[in-house]
């Protein structure tokens, strides 16, 4: 009999497959498991392709829960939902007192308290690890979110801190992040803040593209210029790349053939949803998943582009010369400015639930996990690191006096960007909609006044006042009709 | 012993009393109850001034109950969640086989559900009823939603239509909106275009008096100018009734001594949350819900506001001169065409829901008894009465043949107003969030192209083609490297 693998993987599909040759390079034995037994065998094969990683493959779940070292730790990686309650309980069937099971999936973090819960029962530990980077990330380092049991953590801290990203002079993208569904709860912000990103780009792209009239070719030159700036990132960086792919089914470049739907998978939505529970506004990254919702009605589109433009409005309303290099430079401190915006919401949600839950989350720990490995990694991370770091209870990081600076001084050109666009006919929806939400931010005075006068009008609901305390209650109605009399 | 009544009301704060006093006017005997029963008093007290209306007080609910003519029917006016259910459970104890129990407010829809549900294993029928008007639209006509059996609603449709509001050539502002908890739901969303209208009122207030250094009796008379055309509505109405009162506490006027927090009861952050789940974009809703969460952070916008000017951002970017009719003219423009945006995703969200569940709602008829009663009331509602005439299936209020004309007339004031804001550093969150989806429905071709593309880089999400069926998947990673290396 083989001596027992030191951990276990259920799931393969190729986050999985990638997981788990990741933790078998780095000198960790490992067991694999798949209900459909040719990824076990496709897994295996792989490990040896891979340099004979010692990767070990089981097709039923007793041998495979049996052939770890106790207490036994398995990571599954499948779908959310259903199927990972499918697993557990077909894995726990076999498992022992103090063996713990992680979930590497975007699983809803409620479903992961209820589970360790229901673990609890069976005097099983359980863990909500969020992982992300996609398949290269799994494959060669991905930042890891693991929440729940800190004893089940403490298990396997070892192995995570080699699989994970690593990166100079910041450490493996790891750390306990907290309790329950804190994990889960850190990747669907996360994955939220990707959504922003992302759009931010997507408009960027548009205002250079259909404005600025650049090429591919010049797209590609400015995206890889950014890359060596304060844009530094992945996303930048892929999206620098997918401007030279050619069409290898046609004329010219693949990005053009793409169909302009963006799908997606739920945690954006989430997101969303958890900033309006928490009360925490988040207008860039819904304005992103509002511009994913509207790019699925394409067939709406295309028939609307034709009632407006039979009333005279062209997709572009004007065809005005613009300064390139010049918009370019507005483009980038736009989308830079924006960004901080974004990741000032995420941060905020994030602590919001932190102390509804009293998770005791670190935000700038936080920051320093993403900086490796994830969807989202930038240089950028580094500054929001640094900023907790310098006021662990910042408000906003729009008021850290570093952003607030680079704010100002990229402002204008904010400005510039999200009229030009409002002008030519397009729409910046994540980056207008992040600009509002500074202006308001950093506004004493907001007109909400009026809005608490209606309420307090219609619906008797009070008012505070500026100049005294406590609740008021007018009668506006009688007043005002007393006056038109 | 006195006859039997024809209907009970149960819960009797104000809105309670009010709507009991309503029914008893049009002639219907009204028993009434309440828990603390001092309120019974005082709603008995109340019918006999306002004109000996048939209004019987009850101090416990079993007399209550059963001085109600059979089938029985009783309204519950109490606070949403736990009190609905104990007050179900205290009068369902004396109720018998065909009664029914009716909940007027606002309750989130799925409980109105589960309650249909648990009623119906009594025999007894259940209805949720959107009720809209606040105080004064419960006493003297408020426009009524109410769903659920169809049963229930046919024993008290009689007493429904002479209650609610009567609108000439129009009828009264009521209908059985459909199955379960599409009267709730109906409501909800009733409520989020409302946060919408009071959020974009208030951006043209911000506009007028910010910029265009409109004085409160200039407003006033803006508004009042405003009541008379396409902007006829309630909240138009008692915007310019707000600024005439006079702060009876000290100087000046009362609008500016009100402090600018709004506060919230939940509908909206539904409506938002429904929206992001139903998969439809409505960022006009969500961003007068996120100007409701950031005017809740006033201490934090002193701060922020100390912060940036410092920076030598004031909170007015520019001082410069407008010409004040044209603003006031674009003003109005603008906001009417942020209406259409608005309602277009108010209606596109109850057409999603009626899908998802079946429920088969008219969305002209919702527009129908919209028209009077409640607080969105406008003669705008007309209108999209009128256009779901002309087309039931209309993709989106946006593409009417009318309302597209009319945006088209007003896009260049609306362009206008939110640049002028923009550059003069205050936010319409409302407006430029409404602008930009009308800008991106309008568009045959969005920037979703290169998001999805991003999706299909890393994480092997597929993309669909414009000029072939099928779904793709592109090695972009490697072709990319091929093609530096």
């Amino acid at each position: 009999m083989a001596p027992p693998t030191r951990i276990g993987l259920a799931g393969l599909a190729v986050m999985g497959q990638n997981l788990a040759l990741n933790i078998a390079e780095k000198g960790f034995p490992i067991s694999v498991y798949n209900r459909t037994t040719s990824k076990v065998d496709e897994t295996v094969e792989r490990a040896k392709q891979e340099g004979d990683l010692p990767v070990f493959g089981f097709h039923d779940p007793e041998s495979f829960v049996q052939s770890i070292q106790k207490p036994r730790v398995i990571i599954m990686l499948v779908k959310a939902g259903a199927p990972v309650d499918q697993t557990i309980k077909t894995l726990s069937a076999y498992m022992e007192k103090g063996d713990c099971i992680i979930d590497g999936g975007n699983e809803w973090y409620k479903n992961t308290e209820r589970r360790e819960k229901e673990m609890s029962g069976l005097s099983l530990l359980y863990l909500g690890m969020g992982v992300s980077g996609g398949e290269e990330g799994a494959r060669h380092g991905p930042s890891l979110m693991p929440g729940g049991s800190f004893e089940a953590y403490k298990y396997i801290e070892d192995i995570l801190l080699k699989v994970a990203a690593q990166v100079p002079d910041s450490g493996p993208c790891v750390t306990y992040i907290g309790k329950g569904g804190s994990g889960n709860f850190v990747k669907m912000v996360h994955n939220g803040i990707e959504y922003g990103d992302m759009q931010l780009i997507a408009e960027a792209y548009d205002v250079l593209k259909s404005v600025g009239k650049l090429s591919n070719e010049e797209l590609q030159s400015v995206f890889s210029e950014w890359n060596r700036g304060e844009l530094l990132s992945f996303l930048t960086e892929i999206t620098a790349d997918i401007f030279v792919i050619r069409d290898d089914r046609g004329e010219g470049y693949l990005v053009d053939k793409v169909l302009d739907k963006t799908g997606m998978k739920g945690t954006g939505k989430w997101t969303v949803q958890q900033a309006a529970d928490l009360s925490v506004a988040a207008p860039t990254i819904a304005a992103s998943l509002d511009s994913r919702f509207l790019s699925g009605l394409k067939e709406e589109r295309v028939e609307a582009a034709k009632v407006f433009k039979s009333g005279g409005l062209g997709d572009i309303l004007t065809d005005q010369t613009v300064d390139k290099a010049k918009l370019i430079d507005d483009v980038r401190q736009a989308l830079y400015a924006s960004k901080i915006c974004s990741y000032a919401q995420g941060m905020n949600l994030i602590r919001a639930k932190s102390i509804e839950k009293g998770w005791d989350l670190k935000l700038g720990e936080l920051a320093r996990i993403w900086k490796g490995g994830c969807i989202i990694r930038a240089i950028f991370l580094d500054r929001i690191k640094k900023a907790y770091d310098r006021n662990p209870n910042l408000a906003s990081l729009l008021v850290d006096p570093e952003f607030a600076k680079e704010i100002i001084d990229r402002q204008s050109a904010w400005r510039r960007v999200v009229c030009l666009a409002i002008n030519s006919g397009i729409s910046t929806p994540g980056m207008s909609s992040s600009l509002a939400y500074f202006d308001t931010y950093r506004r004493e005075r907001v007109p909400a006044n009026l809005v608490q006068a209606q309420r307090d009008y219609f619906g008797a609901h009070t008012y505070e006042r500026i100049d005294m305390e406590g609740s008021f209650h007018t009668e506006w109605f009688k007043i005002a009709k007393h006056l038109k009399d």
